[in-house]
């Protein structure tokens, strides 16, 4: 049997029980989560250049445009919310993959759900099975996939939608591994892009992809039987020879499901997760001492190396910088307490209090007992030098959100929610909305809920 | 200047001559054999399912699914039409890339033509840096990139459905640079999926986005400026460090156009290109000696091992098993005169006359005067023994069609295009459409020459 088929029958036929709580409540932590990013992402220019491209036209029986009162084909619905769900780099992450594995996923899911009638509990159970799928495929090539240059979100996050999808649909065994194979010929997206618009776009087109492939499948088109394993297959040619173990594909299958254990990591601030210890550093301290910006004589901020390489950026000039910049967001927490939205924007980060203090009174350095290949790369270390002439310190072994023995704080979830729906959604409706996301597993056809939510959406021209 | 911005602008200044008959007569009989072979395409079941599977909508303003009386997005076009001009592998090919030249282009290139009612000339010069496009990346990364696993037909074909269409627009060179960048980020197609109608997919999923990159750049998506040559860039990637050469991209660009010398490769049979030369060393056998297989005892077919590996099939179950095997394709060539797209039916492969002589008077053997890494891999030769004791003997060192030195017969590439045309367009029509196709450079407008399609297109159920 090859190994297509053989992930295919754990995707199709693993029992997923949806009356463990664990799973209900993972499962709509994260659709919650991520249907509030993909609501602001809606309004980035990721998503308009794509809405754009592709010219899509109105149809009444097609799925909804998140953030606006447009119904679009099912593909292209997938294509542009996928976009819009990645657009701010506000999503959830998971370790096994080193990416965000429910956005590849949620966005062609829910358009297809929509069309299909779905009722929560089975997009619940093909989302589980879709991000176990994820991370089968990434013990099999991580970490080398990841640092060689792929972008695992959507090169490993395909395998996810074509699961999703498949077990949404109760495809058979063998068009299931039919699909794998599909995908395994749409794969990609690379680092190279990083820090471009052309980031979220991966997304939409992979979840668009994963889709495509299970439909294709469906409709009769024939794949590879090897397409993972064979000679000239998905392993091989992403991978080359030595740098995967097929062996690792269903270790630990299910055995906690992944989203329950390690679970999925929300992120608290909208910015790159590599500054988010720094930032909670930061948080921690303000509120412990009270501190303002004008109390702060000079600011040393130790990150892991690993971590600090892409958000080493003393300069800042466009909100995008911020997002990458420890300087600016450990200098925006100490101002304010915590990181906003608004905090992106170019008019933001050229506020001269902060440009100021940016100039003369912050530096970010590799923490100097870093070791190279330990396994916990998510810690910081904050040294702050009071006018005063206290001084300060505060270490955090990982950031809030990551993992379960670092919780959101109470309210922390919902609030996020509500922050990504303003200037998008009616006032009030956000919090029906959160309720019936948080209560997903009682939604009885997802085209209600993508009715409440067109229904709820500002008109704009 | 990054490499995809010194690209862009050869791609969008590059003087092509549309006054100079080679290009001229080039690109005709190019876009002439890939209508017709995406004509007779459109019946295959990789086109049904493509087309089941994005249940493309009717769009009055759309573009035209060849075959069919249904015009759709152009981007479903785009990817219907790709898909059906390389179902058959009956396309044209091309030695620099190690692949088909036309059809990651043109399906894209005509759905995008026909909406912006663009003349023959300007499809003329955009399908000219296509092609030089595509070669300029074989250059830098063949046949490493082949012979890994990736589809360079695919792969590299991206590129070149960029380059049409950012010419075709004139798009800006800066955002051109952006559409290669966004094509960095969606190349893909793998081998293990060859021989299954994924293959035929890749094209289809090619040639659309390679058009919809160019149209999401030209919507502002912004991509990595060094996508190509970077760090984690589209040759590390894909080919790995030390498996390309980035000095070889623009190498002898235009001097000539890839397209005039060598030229594009036409195929005479609708079967493997690797058992084209023992097809027609068998026509040759049978025209000089009036053989029918009757008169044969045996047959001995020496093909370039490389070649012969994947069509040394001596036992023939199904159409397509008809398509990859040497031994049936050079009996139906001693059969008929010729090989004709009515082989291959599982009923016609399945015929006792050509069974029997499958099963006890042919067999397949590698050249054994072959040497390693010799550079001619197209020669065959073949001995047959009559049952009247004569001993007959043909060497052919390339397949008819390969080369300027192995030009068609005349009426070859004409009548192959009526072939194509049977059952498909009302008869007769065939006949004037090859005529506006063979003086492509005066089409006024492209959405013309598709409503002359529609029109002649047999309606059916």
């Amino acid at each position: 049997m090859s190994l297509s088929y053989i992930l295919a029958d754990r995707i199709i036929n693993s029992k997923v029980d949806v009356a463990d709580q664990r799973i209900i409540e993972s499962a709509n932590s994260a659709l919650l989560d991520t249907v509030g990013v993909t609501l602001i992402g809606s309004k980035s220019e990721a998503t308009q250049s794509v809405i754009k491209a592709l010219e899509a036209k109105n149809t009444a029986d097609g799925a909804l445009i998140y953030g606006k009162k447009l119904k679009v084909s099912m593909l292209d619905a997938a294509m542009i919310n996928g976009t819009s769900s990645h657009a701010l780099d506000f999503d959830d992450c998971n370790n096994t993959m080193g990416g965000h594995p429910t956005v590849p996923i949620l966005a062609g899911l829910l358009a297809n759900s929509e069309s299909m009638h779905a009722n929560g509990r089975v997009v619940i159970e093909a989302y589980t099975v879709g991000v176990e799928t994820i991370c089968a495929m990434a013990k099999v090539l991580n970490f080398h996939h990841y640092e060689k240059g792929w972008h695992p979100t959507t090169t490993l996050g395909i395998f996810g939608a074509v699961a999703a999808n498949a077990r949404l649909q109760n495809l058979d065994v063998d068009k299931t591994a039919t699909a794998i194979a599909i995908a395994a010929s749409m794969a990609s997206g690379i680092k190279a892009n990083f820090g471009t618009y052309t980031k979220p776009y991966h997304v939409g087109h992979c979840t668009r992809n994963g889709l495509l492939a299970v439909r294709m499948a469906d409709a009769g088109l024939t794949a590879g039987s090897v397409a993972l394993e064979g000679q000239q297959g998905f392993f091989e040619v992403y991978n080359g020879r030595g740098n995967y173990d097929p062996d690792r594909l269903l270790e630990a299958w299910g055995d906690p499901f992944e989203i329950v254990e390690p679970g999925i990591a929300v992120k608290l601030h909208p910015c790159c997760g590599s500054t988010h210890p720094a930032v909670d550093a930061a948080i921690a301290l303000k509120r412990e001492h009270d501190l303002q910006l004008s109390d702060i004589q000079s600011v040393l901020s130790w990150t892991h190396p690993r971590r600090l390489k892409h958000t080493d950026r003393p300069e800042v000039k466009t909100g995008f910088d911020g997002k990458f910049s420890v300087q600016y967001v450990v200098s925006r927490a100490l101002q304010n307490g915590k990181i906003s939205l608004s905090d992106f924007s170019d008019n933001a980060v050229n506020e001269p209090e902060i440009q100021q203090f940016l100039a003369t009174n912050i530096r970010a350095e590799p923490h100097p007992e870093s070791k190279p290949n330990e396994k916990n790369v998510y810690y910081a270390e904050l040294t702050i030098t009071t006018k005063d002439g206290r001084n300060l310190q505060k270490f955090v072994d990982a950031p809030v959100g990551r993992d379960k023995d670092h919780p959101l704080p109470e309210n922390a979830l919902i609030n996020k929610f509500y922050d990504c729906c303003v200037g998008v959604l009616a006032r009030g409706s956000e919090v029906e909305l959160a309720n019936k996301l948080q209560n997903f597993q009682d939604v009885s056809d997802i085209q209600h809920l993508s009715e409440f939510i067109e229904n709820a959406t500002i008109e704009r021209p």
